[in-house]
């Protein structure tokens, strides 16, 4: 049986040891590590993993694209599929930055404490790229969702992109919270709040979510304090919190280590897997 | 057993994924893949090969040249010899853009259709580093090789080098193709015609190679459309052309591979290896 | 059981090959290989390592601090130290340009020819990061030792510096040798001379260390002619000189590769270990 390879191809000058250390735990046996990659020089290293192994071997080599920045780690995916011929191709991942396993952690996490078919959602600080697929992935199980940020204008631009990807006529709303007020009135009826905003701002006091009734889940994924949501500590798992449960950054951290191994694994199984949030969720609820 | 380590050196920035991929297929162990090397700083990493390990052990580490430029890659070739100490010193290969291992290829399916010693054979855009490798090898074996670029300077130029490197007082001959005429001239007795040419250019045309009654096999090198030589696809092997047969760049790319993976492994037959164009054509025909 | 796997953390520009190759034949899987680090890029690879495996597999992932500037390796072990948090963390080693492990092999041969404890010992251009290893190692162990260099100030610099890592009341004298008038004082009664000063720079000629009565023990770590100490070969081990023995570099190479295998080895039996001089002398101590 060959050798598992994975091409690990990075935006940030050092590939991230994260992506490396879970990448040999969920069996990959060489990993090809490659920083400073963009749009332009991934184009050869994308070309070596498509032409040396042929036929059924081709699947036993894959890539994974990481890196801090997500939206270079998007074009570095859509420069990789471009350079793709047909049926000659590689199965891919994207998990910059852990975005996609963790989105995928945090709602497979929701999903144990309600069902989440037309459910009432609020993504705090969704506008961020864990934010927007914390959202699609709610809306695509048809969940009612409340996108929020700072800006409104920014805030339906996410709920627009997301849209495009949803095939489901999804609910999708956006929402500015600029003061206590316009938090209150977004958390009032929402049974399941997930906090993505950037990391050192609060977004939804300890005390304005203990008041909200419909509560049943609440999750802050900042791993960094002050917590994105007042009350929540980082380990929290499934501890109660007002009328439901909270879990902190480390709370789905299991679950996400597990989503992202099983990911790389599934990567093997065939020569064109392309894992991005959707299909890393699908994964996910296989798991959870 | 110690692991068979290879030091993979590169060039460019990012080592070739396509040279790690043979390399691991070849039996390697642990692939230590280094870019931006320069003869300058080659010279401790060859020192590290070196010095690391004693006695018989030493022959379980060494060391790939590779990259896009082949001239560099010389210069780093050059510098990583002078690096030795004597008997101290580590198994070498140099195959940038896989120079040696194509030529080796394209010599060795030539030889499929006809005794090379004494024929007439043509390498056309012969002054790079595949179509010089390819004269080379064919001179060797005792062919009569007419080399033709645009410039008869250029030609003559790469007879010159060549030569040195030949013992077996070779029969070469520098031509200038600057039009159908000059071309039509050198084509006229050839029975082996390969095409080493850059991408995007028709050396010949398919009709004139089709009227050349004695041809008996005809190679193009090129890997991108347009081909160097009318007519034939990227993917013919052995495939009927005229009086002879046809191959493209990916029908002798099996064999090339083979011829690759090949050199890897006998790196590690010893510590004093040096795989260089004739080196590896010696080990493809055993293959071939 | 989980992969070993090893960061092999660099401030050179590419990682050192030979610190890779040593990492392999002792026993490490998977190598993470990092040039151009510095103290601030280092942190998230250090949290790379210790964010991915929980539990007892934590000790399964390491840290080696290498490179050819010892200064800029101890900057970053101190700033992967504060990388840390409490239990979370992963053993640390330190040997950037063989500075631990050389001055460690370097005492531990001494001592195989008189006891060190109370023995007078001279360090020869001891003021770089080996000889102030070697002065520490051998004061730890109870010598009196003499640190010389050209200029006192630096001589005495080093001394305090290594006073400030020594619990044991040690003994230690700084000395300027500017001349042979000097030198020779200063070998008067040195039961063990190392010299360890810059390459190309001979610190003591033969004839002055031959007409030490009290010479037990002279080594020379240049590996680079001409000697440190004259009329001591790179590879002589334990040879007969003047009343003493004499080694090369190359004489304690041997042992130093034991000592730097062994401690690559000790890295993964738990996650808290740091080694760096007085650790890695206590480990050699049980190999010499």
């Amino acid at each position: 049986m060959p050798t598992r390879i994975l091409l690990q191809i990075d935006s940030d000058q050092h590939p991230s040891s994260f992506d490396s250390v879970v990448a040999i735990d969920a069996g990959v046996e060489q990993i090809l590590r490659y920083g400073d990659v963009n749009a332009d020089n991934i184009v050869p290293l994308v070309h070596g993993a498509m032409f040396t192994r042929g036929g059924d071997n081709l699947k036993h080599t894959a890539i994974f694209i990481g890196g801090s920045n997500v939206q270079q780690a998007e074009e570095l995916m859509r420069a990789a599929e471009s350079s793709f011929f047909g049926p000659v191709r590689v199965s891919l991942m994207l998990d910059a930055n852990g975005c996609n396993t963790t989105a995928a952690a945090a709602v497979v996490a929701a999903s144990r404490h309600l069902n989440l078919t037309g459910c009432q959602a609020l993504v705090l600080g969704g506008t961020g790229p864990v934010g927007r697929r914390v959202a699609q992935l709610l809306a695509s199980d048809g969940a009612n969702v409340t996108l929020t940020s700072r800006s409104l204008e920014r805030s339906r631009e996410a709920c627009e992109e997301i849209s495009t990807k949803l095939e489901n006529n999804p609910s999708l709303a956006a929402l500015a919270t600029t003061d206590q007020t316009s938090t209150l009135a977004a958390l009032k009826a929402a049974e399941v709040v997930i906090a993505c905003g950037a990391a050192g701002i609060e977004l939804a006091s300890e005390q304005d979510l203990r008041s909200n009734a419909a509560l049943k889940v609440a999750i802050d994924l900042n791993a960094v304090p002050p917590a994105g949501i007042g009350g929540i500590g980082i380990t929290d798992k499934a501890i109660e919190f007002g009328n439901g449960v909270a879990y902190g950054a480390i709370g789905v951290g299991g679950l996400k280590m597990k989503i992202h191994r099983a990911s790389i694994t599934s990567l093997f199984e065939s020569n064109d897997r392309l894992l991005d949030a959707a299909e890393i969720y699908t994964l996910a609820k296989t798991i959870g």
